[in-house]
This record gives C-alpha cells, structure tokens and sequence, in this order.
C-alpha cells in the first residue's frame, strides 16, 4: 500500500473472518474430508472472470491464516487495480482441505469489495469532475461497514461519517423537533465537542440562508435537480462544504459534477451492487 | 405466518441484530440526543417507496426490543406479501431516540431482504414453470446467510445446502483427485451418515451415466445450455434430483425451465441484487 | 489423517478451546506461579492408562498454541488408534507453567472423546454387522456436539443430523399436527430445498406403508423389537434407507444387526458414556 | 428453592444457554417450521422415564424465554427432589414450534445434570456416613462446569476448587520443583492473600508430617488404601482437612467412609456419569 | 434527561454490564447462596457518602434487569445532580440474592463515573471561564471508554475524538514523516470525507501559521504556558478552534481560562480521579 | 518472572486486549493510514515520564501480536523493577502503522497499572511493617480486575478474593438474616465444600468472640481505630487470620501497622489511583 491508502484494522478484521467462516464451514467440509487426506497439498488461483477494480486482497492472507498457518498465499494485484478478466489474483498453496474451507468466505468478500470499487470507479468515472468527489452513505449492509467503506475508497470514493457517533446529521424530524434549523444546530453545537461536524438536510433557499448563517460545517442539498444545486450553491460560502444526496444516478452524475458541489454521497454503491466475478481454480 | 412458511432462528436473529446495532450506533447517537430528551416520543411508519415483495419484518420488532422494550411496534403486511409504492408496513411508537436509533439497521436488512425477495418472485415469474424450482446459493453476504437464504423463501424459492457441512457436493477437483466420479461418491458414501444428500457437478453425458450409475441424490449439471440439459436429463432416472446452474440469466430463465430440470440455483438472487426502496417517515 | 477421515473445523476448535481454558484457568494458577519460574522448561507425557480408542490428538497442539506458542507438541499416536495402557500418545515440552495450565483441558477433552470412540468401536464390535451402520444422535453434551459427533466417528460410527437445521425427522406430533404421515412429508417437501432429506419415524405396518408411498429418504423404526422390525423391514424397498432407534442396548446390538437395518442410532454413545482413563506425567 | 441451596448464576446461564440453542437450532427449525404454522400453540410435559434426584430446572424457564418469551413453564418438581418414572416435571404452554426448538437443549442438560445428582445422591447414599462429606473434582465438561458443579450440590455432594484460580493443589510436581513440601508451602503462602486454601497431595507418613509441620489447610491422600488412610489419618490435626481421592468406587465408598476423612473426592460424578432418563411428552 | 444531555447506547451498555456481572459473581455467589432462600426478598438504597455530581443512574435499572427483571428500581436522583452526603440516589426492592449479586458492579462503575464528573465539575468551576470548553482525552480506562467520556459530560465537560477512527490528529511523528505540516494536512486531506476533522499538535509560531494557511479545523498548543498560549492565538482566525493541552492542573486551569482558548484537554479527568464515596444499605 | 511471581491468564489477556484495541481502533486509524504507507517501518520507544513501581509489560508485546505479528518487542524493564523518570522500559520496531495503533492501548493500560503498583509499593512503604500484609479488594475498575489485582501483586500487595464466587464474607446483613454471627457461620459451612474460607465481618467485643467459637477463618476488624483493632486482636487465636478495612489511609496506615493484624485491605488501591507518567517516543 502507499501512503494516503485507507486500510482495515487487522483486529477488527480477524474477528470479522473468523465469523464468516464458522457460518460457511460449521463443524466441517463434508465433501473434502471424505475425498483428500490432511496431509493433500496443492495450490489454487484467485483469477478474475470479470474486468473491474480489485478491493479486498488483505482478506485472503488473513483467512488462511486463521484456518491454517501453513497456507502460503502470494498476492499478483493490489487493492485499487484494476484487473482484466483471466487475470491472476492471488495464488494460494498447501492443504487442500485448507484452501477449500477458505474458498466460498474469500470469494463472496472479495467480489463484493471488487463490485463496490468497480462500481464506486464507474461512478467517478462518469462524473467527470475533479472539483466534486463522491461519497458513501450509512446504507451499507449490517456487519460489513468497514468493508464496504474500505471498497469505497478503493474505487475512488470517501467516506461519509461511521455511523450515528462520529457526526451529527441534522434532518426534517431533527427541525420540526427543535422550531428551526437554527434552534437545532444550537442545540447541537452546546454538547458537542470540538472534533465533530455538524451537517445540515435542506431543500429550500431560505434553509440554506439560516444554516449559513447558523454556521454548520455541510450542507446537504437533499433531492435537488442539478439546476435547483447551482442556484442554491451560490448562497453558501467557500468555508462550508456542500453534499448533493438523493436522486442521482450512474447516468446524471456528470449533470450533478458540474454543479461545482464539493461531495455526491450515493447509497447505491453499497446497497445495490453486483458482485465482481472473481473464482478459484485448483491447479492439477 | 401460516404453516410451510420458513422463519429464523430467533435466538441467532437476536445476536447478529445486537452486532448490527453496536456497528451503527456505536456509542451513541450524537445528532438525536441533543435534539430530543429521553422521554419524547413519537410515531413512525416504514413504507414502501417502489413496490415488491416484503421480507423481514420480523426484525422491526425484534430490534426495538432490544434498544428499548417500551417501543410498540404494529405491523400491517406480511413477509411474503407483495406490496405497493406508499403502502405502510409497520409502524413503530415510543421514545423518538430509540426509533432513530433503530432505523437505519431496519431499514438496511428490510431494504436488502425485501430486494432477494423482489428479485426471486421476478425469478419465478420469469420461470414460467410449476415442475422447476428456483435456489440460492452459498454465494451469500459473510454474516448475513440467515437473512438471505430466508429472503429467497419469501420470494418463493427454496435453499440449497447451508455450508460446506451440510450437503456433499463434488466439483470438478474432487473427482480429479478421487480419479474418477464412481470413487469419488464411493469415498464420500463410506464416510456419510445417513441424512447427507450427495450432489455431482457433470458436463458430459459420460459423466452423467457415470454419476447414476453410482446413485448420486443430485446431478448438478453445471454451465450447460438448455438444449444441452434437454440431452442430459435423458440419461437422469427420477430418483435422482436435477440441478441447473451456471450461466442463468432473468433473460434465459424460461428455456432452462422448458427442459424440465428439477432445480435451477441462482447466485446472483444474493450477490447481485438491488435493495428494495423502503423508507421511515416520522409522523409530526 | 488419511483421507475418508473426518476433522474437526479448526476455526471452531480454536473458539471452543479459547472458551474452555478461560473457564479452567480464570485469571491465573495460584499454584504454579508460586512455584516455578516463567523460564522453568520441562516435558510431559500424555498417555493411557486404560486400553481404548484415541479421539482428539489435534486438540493438544491447539491448546498449547493458545496459551504459549513455544510449548511444542509431538503426537505419537493418531485418532482412530487403539491405544493400551501406558502407551504414550503425546509429548509437550516448554514452559512448565503452560504445560500445567492446558493440562486438565486437554485430559477433559481427550478422555471424554476417546471415551465415546471407545464405546462406539465396543457397539461395532457387539453389533457383528457389515451391513448395519452405528449412528449417533442429537443427544450430545451442549456445546460440545462438533467433539462429540468426531469422536463417533473415530470409533467407526456415522453422524446422524447435526442439528434441526440440517434434516427433516418426522415424529408424532408433526404427524398428529399435520393429520397423516403423508401429509406431513407432503408439507415438508413442499418447501424443501434440493439437499435436505425426510425421515419419518413409524411404529405399525400401515404407518410404513404410507411412508414408503408417500417416498420420505428415511424411515426410523421407533422402539422396535428385532423381529418386529424384520417384518417392517419386508415393507421398505432398497430405495429407502432404514434407522432402528430406542431400547437397544450393548447386550441386544447383535439381534438389532441381523435384522439387516441400514442404520441403528444410539444415544448413549454421546449421553452415557464412561471417559477413558488419560493421564499426564511430567518427566522430571 | 431453600436457604443453603446452591444456584448458578442467571447472568452466566443465560449466556451458556444461548450458545446450546444456536448450536441446535442453528437457521431454523426445517421440520416444525413445515408442520405447524407461527401461532399454533400447545402445552407440552418434561417428565421423568426413570426415578432419580432432579437438577436444572431452572433451565426450563431460562430456555424458553431466550426463544419465545410467550411461552409459560408451570414447574412441578424442585431441584434435589426425588422423582418417580413418569412423574411431571414441568408443563410448557405455547407457540408449538418454540417448544419444539427448547426441547433438544433442555433434555440434553437436565437428563445430564440430574444423572450426576443421581449418582451423587447414590454416593452419599453408600457413604453412609454423617462425618464425611463427598465432593467434586475439576474433571468437568468443558464448558459445563458450572453445570455439573450445581448438580453435584443438588445430590448432597460439595464444590471443591472452581479451577486453577481459586485455590492451591500442591502435586508431586510441584513439591519436586520446590524441593520439599515444606518449600513448596512456603512458596505458595509467600504471595497467596488471605482467602485461599492451600491443599497437598502425599502418599506417605513422612509426607504427612511434613505437610503438618508446614500447617497446610487440607491433606489430600492421594491413592491410599482405607486401612492406610486411617493410619495417615492419625497424624493428622483437627485443624487440617482430609480429603481420599483416587482408586475409590461406588462399591468401596463405605469402607471409604469408616476411615473418618472429611472429604472425599470422586471424579466419575462428573466424567462418566449415565444420563437420567427424561422426556418431552406433546399434548394432544 | 432533557434535551441536550448525553445518553449511552443501551445496546452496547447491555452488553458491558453483562461481562462485567460474569466477572464479579462467576458461578454463584457462594454467601448468599447459604444465607437466603431464593424467594427471600428485601429493601436496598444506594446512597451518597461523599458530596459530589452523580453519573451512571441508568446502570442500575439496566444491571438488576440482567440479574432477575422483578427487581424494582426507583431512582431519585439523576445524572448531573449535585448530590450531599447520605442522600439517597436509588432504591431497589426484589429478592435479596439478586440485590447483592449487582450490588459491587453498580457501585464500582457509579463510583468511578460519579469521581470523573465531579472532578470534571470542579475543573470547569476553577476554569472560571464561559468561553473555553474542557474536554477529555483518549487517556480513558480501556473497556470503559463509554462510561467515561459520558461521565465527562454528566460534569460540564465535552467529548474530544472517541478513537483512532472519527477524528485527525497530526502531531510531531506525522510532521516528520511527512516533511512539513502542509504536507501532513495535505495528505490527510486527501483521502478523508467530509465528516473527519483534522487537529494538529504545534508549539512553535512559525508552526501555528503554518497550520493556519493550511486550513486546518483544530489547533492544538501543546505544553505551553498560559502566555505562551496567548501570544499564539492572536496568530489564529476565528475560523478555527484551538485547544490548549499537557501541563494544566486543578491549580492553574484559570490561568489558561483567561487566554480564551477554545478548549482545554485534560488527561486527568479519567486516568487520574478518585472515585465518589457511594455506598448501598439493606433495609432491616 | 521468578518464581512466587504473579502473572496473568495469557487467553484471557489476549482475549481482553483484543476489546480494547477494538474500542481505540475502530474501523482504522484515519490519520496514519494518510500518512504512511504499509511498509514504513519505525521504531519506538515506552519510557518513563515519572519514578514508580512497574506493572503490565507483558502487555506491549501481545498487543503488538495482536495487531502485527512482525512488529518486534525488547524489553529492557520487567515488572515490579522501580523505574525512574527517563529509564526506557521497551523498544517496539515495525511499521509505524502498527506501532501507532498499539500505543494508546498499551499506554493506558501500563500507565494504569503501574500507577497501582506504586501506589501499593508506597503503602506497603508507609507501613513499616514486615508482618502486617497488605491486600486488595473488590473495588477494582470492572472488565480489569485481572488487570488491577495483578497489579496489586508488583507492588508488594496480595489478592483477596476474586469475586463472590471464591470466598465467604459474612456482612451485616447476613448476619442480621440469620439471626447470629454463630448461625450464619454454620449455614455457609454446611454447604461449602473444602477449598472456600470464611471471613466474617465484626465490630465489637461480643462480635469477635462469636466469631471465634463458631471457628471462621477470618476476621475482619470493620472501621476499627487503631487501638480499637489492639483490643480485639486480643481475643483472637492465632489459627484465626486477621484483617482491618475502612478508613485506613496512606497516612495512618503506620499506626494500623503497629497494630499486628493480619492484612489490611485497602479500596483505594484500586478506585483511586493515579496513573503513573509513561510515554511513547517515536525514534526519527
């Protein structure tokens, strides 16, 4: 990895792997212990079926590792390539049975990962912008966030807050709830400390006008037309960052790009997309 | 839930949604507590945003319970129903902090679940045939399985093996290390109990007459063309079950139903599958 | 291992192993500690002192690397082995500290595994049978079905289901519930994937008749006499497998065995079963 | 239950008991989920199929409401009672499919736990002796000691040490290491606090007195026969405990017993106990 | 709890009191046990001996529901009250085994949490300040940082980063590697999303206007002297926070109140406070 | 470690600081993984800021195993050596990535325990007494007693019991329950097996001298002056062991020493201790 390149907590991770496989193995393969011996060895190919952005590549050392240290595995790509169909990926050698009670968990994280950058890519492809960057959402599937905010960032995107403890997201209930956007932003900021931002939800220009002048750090433009975007752009100031969220798509990213707003988040990249085809093959 | 309809485990249901919880709320939820106090409470409803088949609602309740047990929950549809842009499908009374702290995780399994139930009814519909039945496949999300292979229940289609320990299924690597399919189920029979059903992946009619032959319970008959299985089944008696897979598209799925195959799996039904747009409203 | 020969998920031993010295060790040996340095290196012997059948050698070298990596482990017998008295199985060498703090783990384990290999290699024996197959049941000890269900199968048994998850067992009160043997298995099948066999559990003539109409995988002859259950038997083409259950004992294995049965499960190999007598020596 | 009876902590049980049911149930239930429909409840009887000294009952209760809180447990025997084949033990009211899913892990851990206060209770029994007390040793379950501890209590037995952390066994081992036992009690008492106990295991007189002199709190003679029992006996101080262990069988306990030890320790309570003989009885 | 106070995840709460009960009881309370029947129930009150600002209230509620739900808890105090010696904070009524069985772990967190608050509480009085914030640090006891960093707040006091993962910090190894600080927020910002704020540790002039033409959110002055502070925050726009750190105390925090520094960190807060007297007394 | 030296279950510990790092890391650490790349190595130093008693060296090098396995671990400091302001206690080389994220973990925790052992080293100091010992309580911080009670030991100190489940204390309200001191001795001894002591809890004259003919094994003397506990000790046997707590301090604790007792217990050891002054530095 080279500097400025997000990566996962190994901790996190280990725990997160060893998880996954005790719901795909349970008590045992069924299949390979009836057919090889412990002592089989061999060695299989991650390869590509299917072009795309590589994410996830740390996964594969670390899930041998943990149900068998004698696995060697050699990795041929790193995250944030991008990999044409055929191509080598990783190449793992040792037990069979290891190497067959890993297959299904690597394969199923790796080609989501790959289909998030792939797609995440896609999408700062189409966007055709360097001044706006792209985002992800907290729509991301349960037990799998730090995954897929990793993949995020591989494809080319950032990353939106963690979760509901590391960012105050200010919406219509949060407003009605407090008399105004001012109230609530005040309210806000009195118990907050000093690393945390304060993003606001608007549709209208009077709500841009009150959030400016009630200072947060974003402003969301919640379901706005590219159009309705750069008007309400004009009445923010350079020192709050502005999001586009709501109603964006693979095909009007680029109308959104050229509102000149600083960050598009889109839910999409997590929650709607196809996996990279990735496969296994066991070299005879 | 009437009788022959799946459900889950709800004592797994109850941990895997108590790891989703830590994962999105972390400490706290920064934006909530300082808008509402503890004791201001609220009514929301999820409904639908696009129209498709509902799956999940089990865990409305069962995730309020566990962030707060005074939170009333009211359901109004059915996992397995089909349900309309706008239509309500619960709606959740209590202290507004705990709705919000519970939305997001909601909505995250309803959205995904309700998409692989969506997307396997469209799957069925497609099919055009009662004699094929439609399966998942071990191509789920790590941590989700549960989930996931319940969703294609309420779609209307059925699970394949759980894991690796559950069903046998010989691949390709395993006949090649057996030396051939006849030892291969040969060593796989002399180690089974009796409740374990033997599946073989074949392409070739040699294969196919050698698989039955040995009296396999399945034949996987992997990466064919329907005019291929056509062939194929000619060989396959009616004790043994039929499997397609490989290549299977919402656009070829009714060639393949017409040869009469017993089951058609589908890995894209949990790795590909786009989120059902559902959604929280907070009644003012 | 040689192949044909199960194993235990190494991901799950290492979780279950982790659980089992946490409840042994707590916070620390009182005794150890006080007596020997951290430095203080010695060997010991794990060894019979009962002849039988060896079940759970992987667990030594398991538990060693999760207390002290450097305790290094040298089997001299395997699993499946028929093991005489003060024959030795294994020697650890290391920190004598480590040695002393996995020891009664790995005994609890080691004699109640080989304990239960032994009886079931005693039933195989009894039964005088090549036909007739031993298989376990779900009556295991909680928490340790993945040691237990091993051990049978390292003293020449079979697995029955693992759980209620993983195979249909149709008893009274389904049949009860459901109004007949064939409606039941008729409900069941109609939402059962392609991997998961039926077995119905029967008592007359009339009630095998139906299940062999009805086509379930499995009938279980249910507190059957042997002569009994060769009349049944006569009713039951090949196609079906056979399972005698209930009131079959060490003494009357044998009767059981003529009768042709596929299959006879008993629960007391994982219920009832004496540990075999394992000990440590350290060698001074 | 009375002043002066045991219990396990609810905390612990409830986290144990949910780790038996995912181990059960797993997914789901693939027969009950087929027969009987979400809402069809029914009342269901644990009863005894052999007479014994009953242990767990508290389990029932706990079980069910980790599954289905819905369900209602009427019980009608205590722990430590003695019950008569075919004598109720319990009625559970509810959800069929959530009795059905209990079922498994309530028996597997009654019948357990009730065949050691059985066997116990057998023990005291053929003691018969008012002065010595009977106890259990660390050759537990793995997992279970909490269990089968409370279980040797309900049949008139006591706890000896927990595990490695709660109190000192000075073996051979150890007193070579040290040099003497006067040595190795030095050591020991050097960084103990005040609460705990300090046992010595010896085989000879002279170990005796030297185990006396260096004022231990209890003796453990280890593989003795009674007649040498009663002469090391002679040595020994009111103030001492003395606790047989080793070689000591059900037939022998009351010659055992006449020696006048304080303790004597039998570790087959716990790893070769047979189950007692329980069920689940469906109304109809 | 009004609006604008802090709460701690109930989820998350939950699962901590539960590890920490299994700590302090294990596997039963062995005094107890012998001195109360099961249905024996009693009166207790957790009361004040030492005059200080009370936090933690919801830990009783949430520890006696874990132990056994018939435990009423009734409070009369509430976090961020001043409470004097032998004031009654909680009153909890139900079976007296359960009531001791909660009694140390309620104690040890409310002692500990209700000592940071009121620490905290008098670091905000001898601050003298309405204008600078005192926050906490990640110098917090590891496992409790939950209870901590909300105890800060229960005395006056605001939350700093809750980790590695929601907040920038660039100090002198940073600055180092990466040449200069410009180039250290450069390449921070970079790849950080909209939500992350970014805090860099200086000492020097040249480094503060270094940090101010870089735009960054936080300037953190890191041990300097009151003067020294004052003399560097006229360098510094509105725009963005400064926070003063190391080397303040009880004694001069006034001194570094009058130079209008935004915040002001303080490590002691949570790794160096006594605990608050509370005790619990059984009503005769 | 020589031996009569403490140490630490390593499962637990590494099962422990696995949390921890969990709860400082998160998802990752956003301002290294900006700064530098994977590869990058480093080396680090632990030293001291402060002189005290050190505790919790094993500690840096299985967080650092947990985190990276190739980070390398010197330590030139064991545990209870006395370290001054500036003496190096370890050397940690790898990639700076790891060594950052280990830091706070480690440090808190060292910082923490260290700060115990020279608090109890002080006391122990204050004293002046070789034949009065001083021991812990249960007021340690909960999820670290293992911690704390360990760390007691590098200062000289001794452990109490761990928790309710290893030793009796007979308190006021037992004894009220029971009727008498005399009863409530003889109700847990009828139930306690041999390895548990009882400590009973006593004020006054007629308090011990029940105490002492009902034969506890010890006494602990309840906020007694210092001539108060003279008096009592009187009418205590030597067989009996003594104890004195509450209101005993750093600066009385001479005269409590001058007393004779036994042990004196002292709560503040562990609730409020200051950590002692350790930091990382990043060698360039």
């Amino acid at each position: 990895m080279q500097e400025g390149e997000n990566f996962m907590n190994p901790v996190l991770l280990r725990k997160k792997l060893q998880q996954f496989l005790l719901e795909d193995i349970g008590s045992h393969d069924v299949t390979s212990e009836a057919i090889f011996t412990a002592t089989e060895t061999g060695t299989a190919i991650f390869y590509a079926k299917e072009a795309g952005v590589l994410a996830g590549t740390d996964i594969i050392q670390m899930t041998y590792e943990l149900i068998d240290p004698t696995v060697e595995v050699k990795l041929f790509k790193t995250d944030r390539q991008y990999i044409e169909p055929s191509e080598k990926i990783a190449m793992v050698s040792g037990p069979i049975r290891a190497i067959l009670m890993g297959e299904r968990v690597v394969l199923n994280l790796l080609q989501r990962m790959s289909g998030i950058a792939t797609t995440t890519k896609q999408a700062v492809i189409n966007l055709k912008s360097h001044q706006t960057k792209l985002c992800d959402t907290r729509k991301t599937t349960p037990g799998l966030r730090i995954f897929e905010k990793y993949a995020v960032t591989c494809g080319g995107g950032f990353n939106h807050r963690n979760g509901l403890y590391d960012g105050v997201m200010i919406k219509d209930n949060h407003i009605a709830a407090s008399g105004s956007i001012t109230k609530a932003i005040q309210k806000v900021r009195n118990q907050l400390g000093p690393m945390v931002k304060i993003e606001v939800e608007i549709e209208t220009v009077e709500q841009v006008l009150e959030a400016v002048e009630a200072k947060c750090d974003i402003i969301m433009l919640d379901n706005r037309t590219p159009s309705e975007i750069k008007t309400l752009l004009q009445y923010i100031p350079d020192a709050i960052l502005t999001e586009a969220s709501g109603g964006i798509t693979m095909e009007n990213l680029a109308d959104y790009g050229r509102t000149g707003v600083d960050y598009i988040s889109l839910g999409f990249l997590t929650h709607s997309t196809s996996a990279l085809d990735i496969s296994l093959y066991i070299e005879e």
